[in-house]
């Protein structure tokens, strides 16, 4: 019951009910990976409702509700809530659709008020942002999956290859060394296209002198690694090698300075007044970071935008870059884990250039 | 602008604009991938909305409504409507969120009349449902990449793989092979486990005399296959042919009778009541198919509680299947095209017991 309770803490008294359908936020509070089910968690009790195809599963592995078998969905809340003498219900407004809060609130009883502001998906992603010691374990082994597989795949790389060829073969080892899933699609580009901060793997072929970008994650237990290396292809041009330094540079000097206690906009600062100090400024296009967990992009933001201080816990991307426009780019990216007096780096891989 | 007059045709006249903000919906108006964007549409003319990240690719290639960059939203969309003189616009509440919706509500001009049903949505998945022959080409090639890996795959089968094993060759294959993405999760289960319908690969290793039973598709231009075919590892014990026998007549019943104009729960009938006369009626736990397209599954359904009318162009797979718990379970899967007189089988791959 731990979150559930730490959940209400934060959520005002009149919440006396919470129902959590979405797929990530269920998984969260069970620990258990589904595509359909509700949980409907009360101040002293909460019960996951699911239906025949996941009943066995979830009796066997949850144990932070009472798993129930969904039968009819409505009935059984509308006597949940009876039974817990609660006649106020807040829904996820961030995930469930009009038309979810349209059925809600045409079969639950009458009597029952149900809260569709943003509070109870605010107060979610608030416990969400501090990852407990397993959630930690589960990112570091996700990109344990990540590291081993970019090891691989730069045995094979070489000329003549497609940038599809390699990231399709990035991703397959990633499955073969224990993802469950991909971060996201997987970003491998190559030469003048490494300056596309949001590029897709194309047939262009590698060549000599080519930077190679890849920017890529593996998934265990639900949740996601991330990170991003620009290697070379032979020997990088003068201009190539001293971009490449001063990002190096820049994301050395965030990670110095990470920690919680400091705005996301301060930590960006770091990092982008490195970069405009060496004229690059416009061509860092993107904010600094963002955090990681059972999402890709999840709260905080390491960006000029976020004026709210980073919290103890929280684990955030450091991945500054330069994109020169038809020329080339370079993108570095570890992820870390913030506290009081710095931060870890979870990612374990080289950062000086390798030239293949 | 074809699609979106259609799409108006359907509307009652009182909504005079439509916003369309699903990926999904956005791809298939438009023809464009991308992960954000607002089409506004009027009775007399289109507009997609798009961030920079798509804009280029956007004005080459969206021909059906005109692209704007997207500065700011809310003040774009509020004078299109003035410009169109429109003061009733209808939203996605199948895919819109609450906070989304609540958004719209804040920032849309106090004048603005919000259709918050589920038309909009209705509407338009009563157009998917109809393919063209565009449509059509897109879900025969990718149906043709998962022939491919299937045959590429049944080449390397042997005992001593696991379930996972196979299941990431058949995925590397379809991806090699020009998917751009996988249907779904593929499933590949082996011996007793496939009884399970809803099962997921394991490390079970294939042993000698099992049945190997693979569901999965490949996605191209954003359309979807999807097939299953099940196959043994040496020879089938007598028990095993006949089940295999008995799905594979009923599902060649379904396929010689499939056509538009009867219910989805005829068609569902005639493959459930033959697999019923053979006694085996309560392990076939499934509806006989669904419709297949930009999503894996949309309408129409192919099940008992279908009772309108499949129509001309519809896309349905017809997939029975018998599960015989702790024993082994056979599925078979084809998806067709349907028309007046018949249908036109998408699938192209022998469904004769493979052995190994």
């Amino acid at each position: 019951m731990d979150k559930f309770r730490e959940l209400f803490e934060v959520l005002p008294e009149d919440i006396q009910a919470v129902m959590i359908t979405s797929d990530v936020n269920r998984r969260y509070f069970t620990g258990m990976k589904s595509s359909d089910g509700t949980i409907l968690a009360f101040r002293d009790k909460a019960y996951l409702i699911i239906d025949f195809r996941y009943i066995e599963k979830a009796r066997k592995t949850v144990t932070t509700a009472e798993v129930i078998e969904q039968e009819r969905l409505f009935e059984q809340i509308n006597s949940l809530m009876k039974k817990h003498g609660a006649n106020r219900v807040a829904i996820e407004s961030q995930t469930m659709t009009v038309m979810g809060l349209s059925r809600i609130r045409e079969f639950l009883d009458l009597y029952i008020d149900i809260d569709e502001s943003d509070q109870l998906s605010v107060a979610i992603n608030s416990l969400r942002v501090i990852k407990s010691d397993y959630e930690i374990d589960c990112i570091k082994r996700a990109q344990r999956i990540a590291e081993k597989s970019l090891r691989d795949i730069l045995e094979i790389i070489e000329e003549g290859m497609t940038e599809r060829e390699i990231a399709l073969e990035l991703n397959h080892r990633m499955f073969i060394n224990g993802a469950e899933d991909l971060s996201f699609e997987t970003i491998v580009l190559s030469g003048e296209n490494t300056s596309m901060p949001h590029g897709v793997p194309s047939d262009r072929i590698v060549r000599r002198g080519d930077f190679i970008l890849m920017d890529f994650g593996a998934v265990f237990n639900g949740y996601h690694s991330d990170m991003t290396r620009t290697v070379c292809v032979g020997e990088p041009s003068s201009e190539m090698r001293e971009i490449y330094d001063i990002v190096l540079e820049s994301q050395k000097l965030a990670l110095d300075k990470a920690r919680s206690g400091i705005t996301g906009e301060e930590l960006d600062s770091i990092a982008r007044s490195f970069i405009e100090k060496h004229g690059y400024g416009q061509f860092f296009g993107h904010s600094l970071g963002h955090g990681v967990g059972l999402e890709i992009h999840e709260f905080p933001n390491v960006s000029q935008r976020n004026k709210n201080l980073l919290p103890v816990g929280s684990v955030v991307t450091i991945e500054p870059g330069i994109y020169l426009e038809g020329k080339f780019g370079v993108r570095i990216e570890d992820f870390v884990v913030l506290d009081e007096n710095g931060c870890e780096n979870m990612t374990n891989f080289p950062k000086e250039l390798i030239c293949l």
